[in-house]
């Protein structure tokens, strides 16, 4: 299946749902589900599906861009100023629509303030998860690219440790990741490279300091490569020289725990079980406090998207969904470990699809 | 004047400011503004500050951190799951509280509806702009940290420039310049770096690719540094190899537009009349429509905020703000020229922070 049939598909999935929300139309401000449906990677744009029509629109920075990345998905219409201005000149002359849905959770009150002026003959009715549903199920294409980004991260996280010393800051090691992650052809970074060495791998968002990094410390990477809009998302933690007795139990145990959690997980379970195979092995261990954040979530053309794996998540786990899977061990003044790999859910079971090593590696 | 009076000066600004508008409190949403009023740096907070009191609410995940950062700023209040909890728990504390001022442009609609079902005993009113009009005059320490991520972004550019050759492709050249970035000390990336060259060069929003330089490509390069929170943001054009009659003609009516532009904008000049300044000359040069974007905008803890250069802008700029003067000139096709320099305003007249030479450079 080519790329513009799978985007024919998501749109005719996605009527199907506002059938069934008895909505005319659908306003799409959430620029990953945008991008979704028409391909358009721009930072400007509303989306407008209908039965019938499907029209995006954005501004004149994007008029040579959006004709390449959008095709036959959607009509385009180019704005020189305020895309909104362009929404009420467009709707009016769209059949047939008269209920609209919104997306509640990608909408400012600012402009959700413009549906109720200037919009006054239609019916605005929030949603929620519309587009996000589907994007939860990957097709072949959207894990395709997932693996090169898996790809492309794995190849410089390999790189890079070759080059890992003390006497390197974070954030020089940081500047090595990201590097080597642009030279295996990653289109931009998910989010801010962590690289926490020594007590502050004990922040679970601790990014990068100008701490130098010392023999004997943690080094814990957590990072990501984009590869056509899709995202990675993995971590490692090294020993700096020669593990004591403290950090290989604490990493066995993450390590053990990472290992049960992405081979237990399946289509159906619950998100909040899926996290406990992990919470409760870590627990039973005897760190049950120090695992402070939740399993895991999926990613695709965001690195934090459905379905979420935490405590209090009761949804079922669907078939193509990609998730991480990231227990942690952190202690305040000592540090942590934090082992992430990216795990495909198919209907015959889990697919882990980083392929690097989980072994403790110590670099000497 | 250490950075914790400085945060109180803020503080008693906005609070004056919630007086003017017949505020008891304000519920800010804005992470950049929670940051400039209490120093928390994390990527999940609510705030509520009043006549007397200053509430920030953040998860466990930055306990560690938040105490560190804010110090004396604001009382904190870590919440296990969700931050709405924690406020709707610590507002009926907080005396004197009836009408409460929202973020308009930063709150989403979910949130908002949150206000209006379980806050019933408040009046809720949108407010716009009340910290960012603050932020808008930046005070000695922040432009001293504007200036320092000037400098790195500075000194990336120059190593950069010194390893630019063909055959390299443009994502190669961005892992170079932002490895730059990381070693001059950036805490982070505040955009996706743009690298195009030659057709590429024409498009605004390029980011990069995997398209090959070539000798006579014109490589444009957009990118920043970020030092303890703020952003720097800079434009140059280079030619690899010598420059042709047009490549040059074209470079130097934008250096030209740059310097009439940063020369000539002033505290108390309209937004639309700095922007007027470059674009009057472009157009006078012949190629009017060629400059598709505006002049530039204000940069500080984001890479846009207030003010903007714009034809539309009619609010005078004020002292202290650090703004983007990047004229530019975009054939389809040919490529694109732009000169980007940060410039501070101050009563005196415009300083230019960006000190990169604004000459043609041929790399060969």
């Amino acid at each position: 299946m080519v790329e513009s049939d799978r985007r024919a598909h998501r749109l005719t999935a996605l009527r199907e749902l506002l059938g069934r929300a008895d909505l005319d139309a659908l306003l799409i401000t959430s620029l990953p589900n945008v991008r979704y449906l028409t391909g358009f990677s721009g930072s400007n744009a509303l989306l407008a599906v209908t039965a019938k029509e499907c029209l995006l629109i954005t501004d004149f920075r994007y008029e040579t861009q959006v004709a390449e990345e959008v095709g036959r998905a959607a009509s385009v219409r180019i704005e020189s100023s305020n895309l909104w201005t362009g929404l009420w000149s467009a709707l009016p002359a769209m059949a047939g629509v008269d209920r609209v849905g919104f997306e509640s959770a990608h909408l400012l009150h600012r402009d959700f303030a413009r549906l109720l002026e200037q919009g006054t003959r239609w019916t605005w009715r929030p949603t929620t998860d519309l587009v996000e549903q589907l994007r939860e199920q990957k097709d072949e294409g959207e894990i395709a690219r997932i693996e090169r980004a898996i790809g492309m991260a794995e190849e410089a996280l390999s790189r890079t440790l070759q080059t890992l010393r003390p006497g390197l800051t974070e954030t020089q090691v940081a500047g090595l990741l990201e590097r080597n992650l642009r030279d295996a052809g990653s289109e931009a970074f998910p989010f801010d490279s962590i690289v926490a060495s020594g007590p502050r791998s004990a922040l679970p968002h601790a990014r990068a300091s100008d701490r130098v990094l010392g023999t004997g410390d943690l080094v814990l990477l957590d990072f990501g490569a984009v590869a056509h809009g899709y995202c990675s998302d993995i971590t490692r933690t090294v020993v700096l020289g020669r593990a004591d007795e403290t950090q290989r139990e604490i990493y066995d145990i993450v390590c053990e725990a990472n290992r049960r959690a992405s081979g237990a997980i399946r289509v159906g379970m619950q998100g909040m079980a899926a996290d406990a195979v992990a919470r409760d092995y870590i627990a039973a261990r005897g760190f049950g406090d120090a695992f402070g954040h939740s399993l895991g979530h999926g990613i695709g053309l965001e690195v934090h998207e459905a379905p979420r794996l935490a405590k209090t998540v009761e949804a079922a786990l669907t078939a193509g969904s990609v998730v991480t899977i990231e227990p942690g061990i952190y202690r305040v003044g000592w540090g942590g470990v934090r082992i992430e790999d990216d795990v495909l859910l198919t209907a015959q079971g889990p697919r882990v699809l980083t392929g690097f090593s989980r072994d403790l590696l110590e670099i000497v």
